[in-house]
C-alpha cells in the first residue's frame, strides 16, 4: 500500500504525532478541568465568575497547546477535527495526505490523553475521586442544538481561517472557543475526546455519562455540516500557500 | 454593464460572498445575544459581571468570524461597512471593485442573517420566545451619540488599521468593539444589521423596535464621518499592498 | 532650516499627524473615562470588578487606535513618548526625523484632544458636569513612585519592542498598560495628557488638578530614565529594519 | 577557551544581557506582586475574582516583557529556562551558543531580579513589611504534582511554539501562564527566581520560605522531562529558521 508506506517515512514520525496528540489533549482536558475546580472553589457560588474563569483559562491555554503541538501534529485535540482533514484529503476530497491508519490512531491518542488529563486535574486538585461519574446532567434538545452550533463554528474557523490565515488559526480558534463558551446553552464542548474525559469528573466541569452519545452525535453532525458548507465556500478562493507560491514565498 | 458582467466573473462567486456575510453575520448576532441570556442567567443580578461575559464573547468571537470569513467576503457583516466599501470603490473614490448590486446583496444577506442568529440563539437557550419584540428601552440624545462615537471608531479602526497594516484589522475591530461595549453609554451597536436583529430578543442584549431607527442614522451619520475623515487622512499615505509591491512582496 | 523644509514635505503632511494624535488621544481618553463611568454604574460598589472592566476596555481599545493611527502620526498619544522620540532624533540620538517644531504640536494635539475626550465621554454618558474638576486624592510617595514605575516600563516596552518588533509593539503596549493598572497603585496613568484630560472628570477615572504636577513629573523621571536605560541596551543589537535590510526585505 | 571568548565578542554584550535578565524579572515580580495586592485590596473578601485581577495582569504584563527584552537577552527571566537553554547548547544538544558563565550569571541576574521586584512592589503600594516573609502556606503532593505539571507544559510552550513559530512565543507563553494560574493547584508559579522572590512578600501572592525548596524541585523536574521529551518530539522536524533559509529568507 503507498499510503502504509507513505505513512512510514513521514516527518514528523507517527509515534512523534500520536505523542503530540495525546499530550496535548491531556493538557487540554487538565485545562478545562482544572480551571474548573479552582473556579468553582473559589468563586463561592457566583457561577458567573467561575464560567468567566473557566473560560479565559481554557481559551488562553488552547492557543498556547495549539502553538506548541501544531508543528508535530497539526495540533487536532479533537476527534471531529481528524475526521474532517481525514474526509478532505480523500481523492475527491480537497488534497492533502492524511490516511485513515493516521486518522485512527490521532482518535485513539486523543480519547486516551483525554482521561490521562482528567486523571491529572484531579491529583492536581487532590479531588477524593479519581475518574468518578459526573453526575451533571447536560441534556435535551437546546443543548444538542448548542452542541451542533458550536461544533459548527469550530470546523468553519478552522477551515476559514486555515484557508488564508493560517498563521492566525491556533488564535482564532482560542478566540472561537471562549466565546462559545457563553453563546451556546451547552458551554460549547464542541469535542468527543473531551466530553468523554469530562465524564470522569464530578467537578465543575462534567456531564452525566449518560449524556455523552447524544453530545458526540451533535457534534459529528455540526462539524460535517461545516465541513460540506466550507468544502463549497472556498472551493474558488486560493489558499495561503497558492498565493505565496505564485509570489515565490514559502509561508512560514 | 462592465461592473455587471466583473460581478459574474468574481471570485469567490457572488453566491459565495453572500452566503458568507449572511453565516458570519448570523453566527456574530447569535453570540452578542446568545452570551447576553447565560451572562444573565448566571450573573445573578450583578450587570457589571454580566456585560463583562457578554463583552469578552462578542470581542472574542468576532476576531473568529472575521478571520474565517475574511477571505471570501472582506467578512463586513454589518451594513456601514458595506457602504463605506461601496463609497470608497466609487470613481472618486479610492479604488477597489465594489459595484452597488454587490452591495445591495451584502447588505441583504446581513439583515437575512441577523434574524437567523437571532432564532439560533434562542433555539439554543430555550427561550420560549421566538422573535418576540424587545421592551429594553434605548433612547436619548446621550445614546445616538454614544452610538456615533462607536460607529466612528468602528470605521476609523477599519480605515486606518486595514490601510497599513490589514493582517492586524480583525483582532483590532474585536479589540474595539469589547472596548467600545463599555465606553459608550449605548453599549456600542454600532450595527444597523445587529440593531435590528436586537430587535426581536426579549433578553439582556435586546433593543425595542421603536428605537432601532435613530440608532440606525446615529451609525450611518459616524461611519460617513469616519469615512470622510479618513480619506483625507490617509491620502498621502502608502497602502500596505503599495509598500509591499515597491519591495517585491504579495502580503498573503 | 533644513528641518522647517523637510517638515513641510514630509508624508503624511503635518495636518494629518496632528489630526491623528489628537483624535487617537480623544477615543484614548474617552475609552479611559467613558469605561470608568459605565463601569462604576454597573458594578455595584465592587470596585475589583470596576477595575477590571475598566482595564479590558482601556487596554483593548488602545491596542486598536496604536493600529488605526500608528500608519499616520506613530500614535504616541503621549507627550512623554513624544518627548523621548524628539530626544532620540537629536544628533546624538538614535536617528530618525522629528524636529521640535513637530513635537511640541504633538504634545498640543494631544492635550487639546485629551480635553475633547474627556467632554465626549460625559456627553456619551449624559454627566451633569462637564468638565468640571475631580476631586479623586490621588498623592503621596507611593503614588509617584507608581508612577515613575509605570511610565519606565512603557516606555520600556516601546523601545525595546520597537527595536526589533514594530509589528508587535501595539499589542504590547495595550497588554502592558492593562497590566499596569494593576501592579501600579496609581491605577498606571503613565501619560501626561491623559493625566490632564482626566483632572476635568469627577467620576471614577477622575484625578485632583492639584495631584496633576507631581503625576506629570514623576511620568517624565520615569520614561527619561527608561529612554536613557535602552539607549545603552540597545546599542550593539541590529534593528529589526537593519536585519530586515541586511536580507532584502522592507517590513511593512 | 574558545567559549570564554566568544562570550567576551557576543553581542547584544553581556553586561546588556544581564541587565535585561535582571530587570525583565523585576518588573515580571512586581507585576505578579502588585497585581496581587491591588487584587486582594479591591476585591472584597472574593478571591476567585481577585486572583481573575492577577492572572489578567501577569498575563499580559509577560507577554509585553518577553517582545521588549527578548532581542536583548531572549527573555528567559527564570532559571528552568535558563537551563533547558543551556543543556540545548551542549556539544551533545540541539545546538547554539549558551555556554555556562552565561547560564550562572543569567541565574543570578535573575535572582536578584526577583527580590528588587519584590522591594519594588511593596514600595508602590507603601506596604509597611519590605521583604518580610511570607506565612502563606503552599505544600504538600498536589501542590508539588501542580508545579511540576506547570513548568513541564512552560518549557513545552517555549520548546514547541518556539521551534516553529518563534514569533509567536511571547503571546503562547503569556496565555500559557494565565491559563495555568487557575488549572494548577499552586497558581502556577513554575519559576525557580520567581518563587524565591514571593517568599519575601506577605501579601496575596506569598509563599511560606520553607516550601520554596519543595517547589524549586518539582519545577526542575516538570521543566526537565519536557525537555528531554521536545528533544525526541522535535528531533525530525525542521526548525522555522531552517524552513526559512530553504526559501531564502529571514524571519525578523
Amino acid at each position: 500500500m503507498l499510503r502504509a508506506r507513505l505513512l512510514r517515512l513521514m516527518r514528523p514520525s507517527l509515534a512523534r504525532r500520536l505523542v503530540a496528540e495525546g499530550l496535548g489533549t491531556a493538557l487540554l482536558v487538565a485545562a478545562v478541568i482544572g480551571s474548573g475546580i479552582m473556579a468553582e472553589r473559589l468563586a463561592g457560588g457566583n457561577v458567573a465568575l467561575a464560567l468567566l474563569a473557566n473560560t479565559i483559562a481554557t481559551g488562553a491555554t488552547l492557543v498556547a497547546l495549539i502553538l506548541t503541538f501544531g508543528g508535530v501534529s497539526g495540533a487536532h485535540f479533537n476527534p471531529v477535527v481528524t475526521l474532517v482533514e481525514w474526509l478532505g484529503a480523500l481523492p475527491s476530497g480537497s488534497g492533502g495526505f492524511f490516511p485513515l491508519a493516521l486518522a485512527v490512531g490521532y482518535v485513539m491518542a486523543q480519547l486516551a490523553g483525554g482521561l490521562l488529563g482528567a486523571m491529572a486535574a484531579h491529583a492536581m486538585f487532590a479531588e477524593p475521586a479519581w475518574l468518578a461519574a459526573s453526575t451533571h446532567l447536560r441534556a435535551g434538545g437546546a443543548q444538542w442544538f448548542s452542541e451542533a452550533v458550536a461544533t459548527f463554528g469550530l470546523v468553519a474557523v478552522i477551515r476559514g481561517c486555515g484557508h488564508r490565515r493560517p498563521d492566525a488559526t491556533p488564535l482564532a480558534v482560542g478566540l472561537y472557543i471562549a466565546g462559545a463558551y457563553w453563546f451556546t446553552a451547552s458551554t460549547s464542548f464542541a469535542n468527543p475526546a473531551v466530553t468523554l474525559a469530562r465524564a470522569f469528573t464530578p467537578t465543575f466541569a462534567g456531564i452525566r455519562p449518560a449524556d455523552v452519545a447524544p453530545f458526540v452525535v451533535a457534534q459529528l453532525a455540526g462539524g460535517l455540516m461545516a465541513a460540506a458548507l466550507f468544502r463549497w465556500l472556498l472551493a474558488d478562493t486560493a489558499t495561503a500557500s497558492a498565493a505565496a507560491a505564485a509570489s515565490g514565498q514559502e509561508p512560514v
